[in-house]
């Protein structure tokens, strides 16, 4: 028997024993003590020390209120204001055993005042990289998005889900207004569906599962135990999270087939139809093809036209991990990158990579009219998804998630949308890529720096040579060489906190940087000052 | 050739032609404009009309902050001050069409001014369902947390992603130290390993996941086409992501098969061990037991210790779903519900639930030391997790993921918990339970009020009967009736604005109410109000 003793429970004095109320008069942080109660002249309703209060609210608003207001000029001061300063590091490097000393990690048994709090936040800004900052580089996302950021504060403060209208009407039509609006900029004129998700990766996967789904929708049921093996063909240069997918939805990473790729990254059609046809004669059963918008290290852009003629003839599903290629297709000049993405099933389309909303927003985006994303993925929680509701369920978007709570990660992008206008976010991806392109100019003229490959798209991948490197001959020991020099600049770069770029190898190649220029904050000068501060960083190498 | 042309790029002069810039003269909305960059005198950095601008940022960050200050202005009063106040409606209902035209939703070419944003930051928080208000009590998450909140908050404006030290190093520390201080709390004295997710969902497919690759860590490359049938046990009474999780993970619903539970909706071991033997003599292979801590809808917690021995007899993965009652654990009183989580293998666990953290914040747990989640879910991305980082890589956590973005949402929990230490943790769990003790004794002592059961746990479920219904017999009639009069009771009190309270038919059972209490801004006074709420409300039907 474990319910609870009913003897224990006397409501009339609101006495539930509890053992060591602790009651934090030195901050008052959040939480009425009985004695502050008495002051305001109720002492009826305060119970007996060391037992516990029912009868009134223990949560204390006003200093709730102060404490968030205190709170969020710090976050104007040091995450916006500081963060983005140019003059100001781009991080404060320690390692691991040192920041752990800095920001005292353990909770304990006691709560700590409000000042103490505060600079645990101001702590907790400043040890953190700034990735506003004008320098940060490092991954596919950059800058401060002030709309989109707002929107999400207020995301947070709402704190809700996107489950069902009722808990969230305002974001649930959101993110529909959101979704219909990428599926026409797509150019799906026959309407489709969608959602957004924590992240392109889940994205990804739910195009594995869609196109798994509509292959044999029996496999939601019983499972693949008795299925033909399944492959999935993806280039050689793809997301890791098609294998990622392939390894949770029980497909295997093996059957992944990879496909060649050119010399700029992007996928050989008809090597994808040679691995179709090897599939098949290996008596597998290939069922979709992943096509990348935007490859993560080179920025390449498979050919998707090509790529749908082949599926069309297979009658394979055709996904396009857009993730960071999709913003491309906000630009006049830039969306035929991007051209046949009419033609093909589904999309992963990241906008807070290039276009900047506040992390995460990830749009999944099907061509379907036949409510395949609520089959592949409902469970009809009787719970949550009442039929007997007065209003249209058809608003209860939850059960297209494979989720339960979920974000209202579109009002990032609505938000940041109708402040900017299409228009805007336009010039937002004609100046990056104005960018790489000033930068990859710049690279060439430079000794001791050498492009990868002309960019396709905002990736600048180039190598640093020292001068000890320069007049060698090519070489495997050159290159051996080589590849140590990146890690070392990165070392530098990141202990003197003056910017931050990535690098990797990428096959064969030897270590080399990739720049990608998101945020207007940016400026020639700025990337002037990368290529200046690696070489200082490096000359010596 | 999809290059951009190199000789429409005149970087000296700063021109790259794009068709259309949009000046936001009328509102400066963190866009410099030429014009306005004339006028601080340095016309020299301005290109011409319609061309395009690379020689200086076109971010204005005074413009920016002034908007930032502004919407937090709005977020206090709106989604803090008056979203908390019991004065105030708990939500503002329109029907989807309604809304959507309060709201404005579609998105355009050219942008809106500031005032107009931040009349839309006031809208979305004004037609947003307060789940702060002290009347909210529809889900399993509630009330106003103003540490979580701001952790959130600062979270948002230091944007970063959880996968590599180099970009996170405060949030991974922190996530590190949550994780550990969690898995110390559930008494696992070996350690053990662990990582946040995007909901509790995500956190029983990881279960699921390591379950089947401990079964068998091939199937993460082959896949499990030639696997045998893998089962999955779990109470009728589970929440639907493991079923969820079944379809995506290409085990397949079926292969779902549900213990009978008591009448107190827990699980039967006996049947258990039973449905294990069918599974066997079926020739599948039973290879995790999922068991239940606080169910969703009647708060029921299986019994951990009986299942952990059957799960030892027969060897299987035991996972505990403690999403909602893993809070329990944080207090003295109450933590024998969870009685022998120490010996499981992972638990899922939801600090946003009871514990009130900002949404969403999930753990998962799993009480391994061989890098079990590291071993099932890498993908070894070379751009990501370099090997040859100056530092160590055993930080870069986000191969342990099947996220690649991740958010750092144990800073919500890392902050909250400094701020109220675990005693305070633990009272609010104690004054849950409490309220909901409370709730229970005045519900059995209301005419027209019904409790489903005694309260085990938060959960407290009822019927309410109209005086029409109180003196019909008990049949099935009665039952059909009752059926109808909680979503007419729940419409009601939406269009009212007064409250919002759950409904669910759950088995046979016709719907009733669920109320949870979570947030410390509840008093017994809000709970009398329901009662009496929903009297008035009902008592015609």
């Amino acid at each position: 028997m474990i319910l609870m003793p009913q003897k224990e429970f006397e409501v009339n004095r609101g006495i539930v024993e509890i053992s060591g109320k602790i009651k934090k008069l030195e901050a008052g942080l959040g939480v009425k003590s009985c004695e502050s109660q008495a002051l305001v002249a109720e002492p009826e309703k305060c119970s007996p020390a060391g037992s516990f209060d029912v009868n009134s609210s223990t949560a204390d608003e006003q200093v709730a209120e102060s404490f968030i207001r205190q709170a969020m000029e710090i976050i104007v001061d040091e995450a916006v204001k500081k963060a983005t300063n140019v003059q100001e590091k781009v991080c404060e490097w320690h390692s691991p055993e040192q920041l752990k000393k800095l920001l005292d990690l353990e909770l304990r048994d006691g709560g700590e005042a409000e000042s103490e709090i505060l600079q645990r936040c101001r702590d907790a800004i400043r040890y953190s990289v700034k990735t506003s900052h004008p320098r940060f580089f490092n991954q596919l996302y950059a800058g401060m998005e002030p709309y989109s950021m707002v929107a999400s504060f207020i995301a947070e403060a709402v704190k809700t889900n996107l489950y069902t209208y009722e808990v969230a009407p305002v974001f649930t039509l959101m993110e529909d207004a959101v979704l219909r609006k990428m599926i026409k900029v797509i150019g799906w004129e026959e309407g489709g569906d969608g959602i957004f998700n924590p992240g392109g990766s889940l994205s990804n996967m739910y195009a594995v599962n869609l196109a798994r789904y509509r292959y044999c929708p029996d496999f939601k049921e019983v499972g693949m135990f008795s299925a033909p093996r399944l492959v999935i063909l993806t280039s050689q240069e793809c997301h890791y999270s098609i294998s990622k997918g392939a390894a949770l939805m029980g497909i295997g990473t093996k059957n992944v087939y990879t496909v060649p790729t050119d010399e700029r990254g992007r996928m050989i059609p008809s090597a994808l139809e040679e691995k179709i046809m090897l599939a098949k004669s290996e008596g597998a059963v290939p069922f979709m093809v992943n096509a990348t918008a935007g490859t993560t290290v080179l920025g390449a852009f498979d050919p998707i036209d090509e790529i749908a003629d082949i599926c069309e003839k297979h009658n394979l599903w055709l996904h396009v991990d857009a993730c960071w290629g999709g913003a491309a297709i906000m630009s006049k000049k830039h969306k035929h990158l991007l051209k046949g993405i009419h033609r093909v099933d589904s999309v992963a389309w990241n906008p807070h990579k290039m276009l900047m909303a506040s992390l995460q927003c990830s749009a999944f985006l099907v061509r379907d009219k036949t409510s395949l994303l609520q089959h592949c993925h409902s469970a009809r929680a009787s719970y949550l998804f009442q039929q007997d509701k007065f209003y249209d369920v058809s608003y209860d978007t939850g059960d297209k998630s494979v989720q339960c709570s979920r974000k209202p990660d579109a009002f990032k992008f609505w938000l940041m949308w109708k402040a900017l206008g299409s228009r805007e976010l336009e010039q937002r991806v004609d100046r990056a890529l104005a960018m790489a392109r000033y930068l990859a100019e710049e690279i060439k003229k430079r000794e001791g720096f050498r492009l990868v490959l002309e960019p396709e798209y905002a990736n600048v991948c180039f190598w640093y040579l020292p001068p000890s490197m320069r007049n060698l001959p090519e070489s495997p020991e050159l290159w051996k060489k080589l590849h140590t020099v990146a890690p070392v600049v990165k070392q530098r770069m990141m202990k003197k906190g003056s910017m931050m770029v990535g690098y990797q190898p990428l096959g064969e190649k030897a270590n080399f940087f990739r720049m990608v220029v998101i945020s207007p904050q940016v400026s020639r000068q700025d990337l002037d000052f990368v290529l200046d501060e690696i070489h200082n960083l490096g000359k010596d190498l």
